[in-house]
């Protein structure tokens, strides 16, 4: 039965944040939530501002409550700005169209969960949250 | 004393599905509303995601809400975004101004209730909206 | 894969509403959630109150919620009133703790779910829902 | 000045869950908090119910934003309902007067942060938190 577990979550979370240090990103939060949009583990690195865990949460849960990863829905959000505005008001902040919200899939397809990474550039929270995925042995879709 | 009966609603949304699985749309959440605005029927296939709920929601109580149909909001919402992002908040995320939020009138021309869909593009949500309104009787408006 | 089904759904549903219909239940409002405590179906009965759907919902996500069933919140409730209504508070109006919140297993033990089901005494609401469930093939926990 | 580091909640963090495991306490979540009430680290185990992570943020949140740890809370909430029922609504649902939410010094006495453990009996919760927060060599205060 496929569901992401506490230990899956810790590899993420920990590889994200590896991964960060190593190409020197800015102080990251990283959240993982499972496949209902809820906490399995969050880590918020020294020095990460007051609102990243916030943010981070609002990557992972958007693209869990749209089921579509954080690129499509900022490219949906380029040309739909009324409705992503709305997005926001209906999941009461609890989603931002951004990359750094990356899908987990098993190596089978099925959807287990997210990642959601705030702190440095978009591009660079999803670099480490595409690594931190791979290194559990899990698909990433980040929505490129 | 016209009133949307569960059984009728039951019949809009189950027609809405069908017609969804036809067109091979994506997996459907499909909410009626009765005239109040509160939940006769609501079904969320498998694999649609988790805020679709929600969103269907905002659909089809934001046309009960402005007394006008999906597609009239979305054409006013693009005039008057400032207007349509104080609705988001005024609503508390209870609005959302796109096509697939339907009015559903009685033959003689009574407002009943409405339908929303979401899971698909919004043309697509709409198309098997209506449908599953002809089917039971009834008489959409878009708002085309 | 144990996943709630929408087709599962469904006759839970349908079942809770048909034996509220058998032993002249006053009307009822069915919601069954998914193991994340999402929608899958909603249904409300003509005649049935407003507020029936958000109740119906609260204590099918109570039950989720605390990983506990609606008898046992309601015990709990009695001798820790104050932790309960902080609990109110904390999950935003989404845990009410009542019987008629009652967690769904599969055979095999694993929860999948919840059904909530308001409209008459407590202890009639629970009835229907303990039958939809087994008329599903799945397994009741009341908390009895 | 003493900043709680990410690196001293994660041993926080991990020894309260390893505590529990030891002394077969049902699965947990486990919130450490920053001197400003931010998360720092969540860990949820598997099988711990929904609104468990917002319950632990709680028993967290609320030992720091009255500046007094759970069980001094608890016993203020008996005595004092109606205020503790105010400061649900005034916190946000942010704040849960129980053990289980702990303060957290630093040997020479200053504040630094707060665990809130959520999943068993508040008892259970509150001996594994302070075994974590020992671990790390701090300090913990349990309002006993």
């Amino acid at each position: 039965m496929p569901e992401l577990s506490l230990a899956q979550a810790e590899i993420i979370a920990d590889e994200t944040l590896k991964k960060g240090r190593e190409i020197k990103a800015k102080p990251l939060t990283v959240v993982v939530l499972d496949q209902g949009g809820h906490y399995k583990v969050v880590k918020r690195e020294d020095g990460c501002g007051l609102l990243r865990a916030d943010i981070a949460r609002a990557k992972a849960w958007g693209v869990l409550g749209m089921g579509q990863a954080g690129r499509e829905l900022a490219r949906r959000a380029e040309s739909m700005p009324v409705f992503f505005t709305g997005l926001a008001a209906i999941s009461g902040g609890k989603l931002v169209p951004l990359p750094g919200g990356v899908l987990i899939h098993t190596p089978e397809g099925e959807l287990v969960g997210s990642v959601g990474v705030s702190g440095d550039l978009s591009e660079v929270d999803e670099q480490c949250a595409v690594h931190g995925i791979k290194a559990a042995g899990l698909v990433p879709e980040t929505g490129e």
